[in-house]
């Protein structure tokens, strides 16, 4: 790839204030020279109008549940609960194969992409046959996501999940059930030996998650953390996002999820908690102390009744905050990050608690570097070269002061403001449309 | 206006399910004729692809609002709660005049119109010149607004609002702060002889409010609400958005805010209480006994901290529930609608209170009986031609399944995926352009 040089009308670079007129060079997939103050376009620059801004990272995705949208709603009394959601959500991971699941990915990786969406970290732990027994090539399933990922031209760091349990009772951990068995491996060390086999790419990592402390025991946690700090790669974990896991969780074992991760040799800074809505003041110590992330996932949040999460309490003991769509019912990390913000608003009935520049590094840094690109995130000389680019002529931005267009583009933006979209120096999204996939046609292809 | 055809691909007409392959005629301004059941677009026939739904209504509007946009966050302590965030809201209100408040509200109303937005109901209460003392015109400012609701094209209700006192202590009434002298009129019937000379037309009405229980004193209250009485026109108030107003409330009156309205005569199946976040279980009783509406205003509810309404016991109890975009941070009724359902998850921790049915009408039949337009917010014959119709081409909606299209507009859709809208039978946007107003021009213009 050759040197292309970019002129930028106003730009966040991931910290500080907006600025206006920014030449960018990009060289290879990365940022290699940054002139401000460059009032025109120079001759062979290519100009980019708006708000340029890093690219952003959907820290926690399950691809497929981009099925279940709309489909989960409006049936009363049948889905009151979050367990009898992930019923509904079962189905569904039931109905996977490698080629459908592709199909899926792919058309749902364009929609995020579209959406200004550079980098996804995908929580995968469908690996199975639908009988549990493993395919012919046992990461068919995850080699379907990768493929999905470089189709849709994202940025990928495939999460390998360890499953192993069906749930945690009071005695113990159950067999998991029929539906479960398609994303249970045998133990840690047979998930350790699938995991081997994934290759990353220039665009594409491999990083370790445990479900939940529901579906892997504590020794198996400290088997799948053990394989993450080898490698210095990011580990994941459902953590607390519903009370029952709590008091599951201390009826087996005395301790919080939390703690049991903690013990287990989890917690770190390579560590990213998602959810966590349900937390002890000694759970956020433990997070914060470590310097972990959590990865909060608001829209989900809000759909699945989960509660509101202590964001301000984690980033005052210390925690990183990053976002995700995770179950996609809303593809859209403006209103992702700004929920953050407005949810904690909710719950304490004052305002001001997270900035706008402290949101948009959720959605920027912090979910780069919970996903293992710690290159990411900004616009500096070396930063990986992903951007975001938001029109200012939708009616949302419009008319916006430049003193306020962090605010606004926080506060107001969707996803439909859009416009272009760079990873690794490639424009994979111009003037709102993907520049490969038809996402329309294919969504409703693989939805059928 | 002679009679027009249109083939809707697929149509939710105010109740029960989706239908697909309907034909509607419009004749002056009403549908005259619906026709189920049409496979094919007869010649002659204008086609609208996609969803159509009744014209959504904006139950609660105030158009200055929106040069607040992305101006008061981040800030950090200096606007943690309502009172401070109020103070910033009055510098703004300081700086209007007809002129200006035209064309914001022009671009403001233009806006809502590319939204979906076919009937506002706009709360205004900013009626004179910055000292107070009346224009030469006494209506100059609602009759700027009246203006730019019909150069926007939408329908539209001027709630002429009541305002006569500058808080509620514990020893009475306050004078009107300087910047309060705008909106206060001398007395109540200093209201009435004003308001008697608005003018409505074929597609503006004229209603009546009072501010707030902090505004305007029972008395007060019930000058104006004989004055609607006799109008049968509607009659909107504020009511219980903060703990701070019930406690000044009771303090004085030895009542809630809710039973000083009712014991004035106010509350009755033509009242709309907005907001209504901090009710107790005898007020919930009384808006619902007597059949009033409650506009909520979530994404407003959000910003301004106030706290989550008890929306399933509103509706439990009787009352309808209709929507409003408030303070303008946000123009997206879809947002509006789900964020009651969302929230009330957040603060229940369970799913399925609202169905999208419910929802949805909320956003249309609802909005337009509070606003005093009954034969609005359905595509009956006989019905007001005023409808919106979303594309299905956008990454939130392609390939949603029929039978779930309802729950996928509520739950997924944005203002961004609205192609074409109708008020009285003309077309106001277009592929999602506003067909008389260039939205982002007026609004830069505007908000300098």
């Amino acid at each position: 790839m050759t040197s292309t040089t970019y002129w930028l009308e106003h730009s966040w670079p991931g910290q500080g204030e907006v600025d206006s007129s920014v030449l960018l060079e990009v060289d290879n997939g990365v940022i290699s020279k940054v002139t401000r103050g460059v009032q025109a376009p120079p001759p062979g620059s290519k100009v980019l109008n708006g708000l340029t801004i890093p690219g952003l990272a959907n820290a926690h995705s399950h691809a497929f549940h981009r099925a279940l949208r709309g489909r989960t709603e409006g049936r009363g009394a049948s889905t009151t609960t979050f367990w009898d959601w992930r019923d509904q959500m079962y189905e569904v991971a039931g109905s996977l194969n490698p080629d459908l699941l592709h199909r899926l990915a792919r058309a749902t990786f364009a929609e995020m992409a579209q959406a200004g969406i550079t980098l996804v970290g995908e929580f995968h732990y469908v690996h199975h046959d639908v009988d549990g027994s493993e395919y012919s090539n046992p990461n068919a399933m995850g080699e379907a996501l990768l493929a999905a990922a470089r189709d849709a031209g994202v940025r990928f760091t495939l999460l390998d999940v360890c499953y192993l349990h069906g749930g945690l009772g009071p005695d113990g951990y159950d067999e998991p059930s029929p539906i479960q068995r398609r994303f249970a491996d045998s133990d840690a060390d047979a998930w350790t030996r699938r995991v081997a086999a994934l290759k990353p790419s220039e665009t594409v990592r491999v990083g370790a998650a445990v479900h939940s402390v529901r579906a892997v025991d504590p020794s198996s946690v400290t088997t799948v953390a053990r394989w993450a700090d080898q490698r210095a790669v990011p580990l994941h974990a459902h953590l607390s996002e519903q009370e029952a896991e709590n008091e599951q969780c201390l009826a087996a074992h005395g301790a919080t999820p939390t703690q049991v991760l903690f013990d287990s040799g989890a917690v770190n800074d390579r560590f990213t908690a998602v959810h966590g809505t349900h937390l002890s003041v000694i759970d956020l110590a433990t997070l914060g102390g470590a310097g972990a992330t959590v990865c909060l996932c608001p829209t989900t949040e809000r759909d699945l009744a989960d509660g509101i999460g202590q964001a301000g309490a984690m980033v005052a003991a210390g925690a990183a905050l990053a976002v995700g769509t995770d179950s996609q019912s809303v593809i859209d990390l403006f209103e992702e990050s700004r929920a953050i913000e407005l949810d904690e608003r909710l719950r304490v009935r004052q305002r001001g608690h997270h900035s706008p520049t402290a949101l948009l590094t959720a959605a920027t840094a912090a979910g780069y570097e919970s996903l293992g690109w710690g290159k990411g995130g900004n616009l500096d000389v070396g930063s990986l070269a992903d951007l975001t680019n938001l029109s200012l002529d939708s009616p949302r931005l419009a008319g916006q002061r430049v003193s306020d267009l962090l605010a606004g583009a926080v506060f107001a933006a969707t996803a439909s403001d859009v416009q272009h979209v760079m990873v690794a120096g490639e424009m994979i999204v111009s003037d709102g449309h993907h520049t490969r996939v038809d996402v329309a046609a294919e969504l409703r292809e693989a939805l059928q």
